[in-house]
C-alpha cells in the first residue's frame, strides 16, 4: 500500500479549483497534482491514448499544460512553505496565475511513459515567482520550460 | 450559407493527422483549423465549457495549445505557399513540428467568446519558421505567442 501524496491542489477552495489542468473538481480536466520532493516539486502525468502529435508521440501542447500547471502549483507550493505551511497542514494555500509560459521541446516525447515534471522555483517579486520546469518521459528530458507565476489577483474571484 | 475556409490542415497526409489540437483525425482532439486571411494566418476556436482556468475565465493550457498548433499550421501555410501552393490546391503541404513555444498571458480571458488567433510568419531559416501569434477573444487581445517551428524530419513517421 503506497500512500498518496499530499498536493497543492488537494487544498484549494473549492471556488478556485475547476482549473482544466489541475483542477480537482473539473470532471473533465488532466487533474495535475503537484507535490514537493525536497526542495524541488514534481508533477506525473500519463497521457491518455488521444494525446498524440503524430501516433507514437505526446502532444506538444499537453506538455505546455503540465509546465503551465506545475508552474503556478510550484509557485503556490514555496510561497505556501514561505508562509510556514506545507500541503495537508490546514491552511489555504496562494493561488497563482500564469504571467507568462516558455517550452522548449527537445526531443519527440514518446507515448505510453508517464511523464513527470520537476520544478525549481524562485522569488523573483513578493508576488512574482519564477520556475524552471524539466520534463522527463521516464528517464530521458524531452523539453524545458520556465513559467513566470503571479499571485492571483483577488479580483479573479469576486 | 456560407463557404468553408480550405484550411492547411485539411490537406495533411492522414498518418501525420491525428494531432490532438490540429489533427482532423483525432476524434477526441481540438480540430483546429489554420488558413489564410491575406497575408496573416488565422485558427479560431469556441472553448468548451470545461476549458476553464477559474469560473468564467478561459483555461491557459488551452490557449497554449491553440497558439501551438497555430504556429506549426501557419508555418506549413507559408512554405506551402512559397513553393507555389494554396491549401485545396491538391499538393502535399510541408508538415512542421513546434521548437519552443512561447506565451505572454496579457490579461484573463473571457469564457464563452470565440478565440482567433492571427499569426504573421517569418522565415528565419530553411527549414525554421517563426511565428508570432495574437489571441482575441471578441476584440479583446488576450494573449502574445511565438512559435518556432521546424520541419517535421522524416524519421518522425518512419
Amino acid at each position: 500500500m503506497t500512500e498518496r501524496i499530499h498536493a497543492i491542489q488537494d487544498d484549494y477552495p473549492d471556488d478556485i479549483a475547476w482549473c482544466f489542468g489541475c483542477g480537482r473538481l473539473n470532471e473533465n480536466g488532466y487533474h495535475f497534482r503537484t507535490y514537493w520532493n525536497g526542495y524541488q516539486t514534481e508533477t506525473t502525468y500519463e497521457p491518455k491514448k488521444e494525446h498524440i502529435a503524430i501516433p507514437g508521440f505526446v502532444y506538444g501542447g499537453l506538455i505546455g499544460a503540465l509546465v503551465d500547471c506545475h508552474g503556478t502549483g510550484s509557485a503556490s507550493l514555496a510561497l505556501h512553505r514561505k508562509n510556514g505551511f506545507e500541503p495537508g497542514s490546514g491552511e489555504e494555500p496562494p493561488r497563482f496565475v500564469t504571467g507568462s509560459l516558455h517550452v522548449d521541446f527537445l526531443k519527440p516525447t514518446p507515448q505510453n511513459v508517464i511523464l513527470k515534471a520537476v520544478g525549481t522555483v524562485e522569488e523573483i517579486h513578493p508576488k512574482k515567482w519564477k520556475v524552471n520546469v524539466e520534463v522527463f518521459a521516464g528517464e530521458s528530458l524531452c523539453a524545458k520550460g520556465e513559467v513566470i507565476a503571479v499571485v492571483m489577483p483577488s479580483s479573479f474571484t469576486k
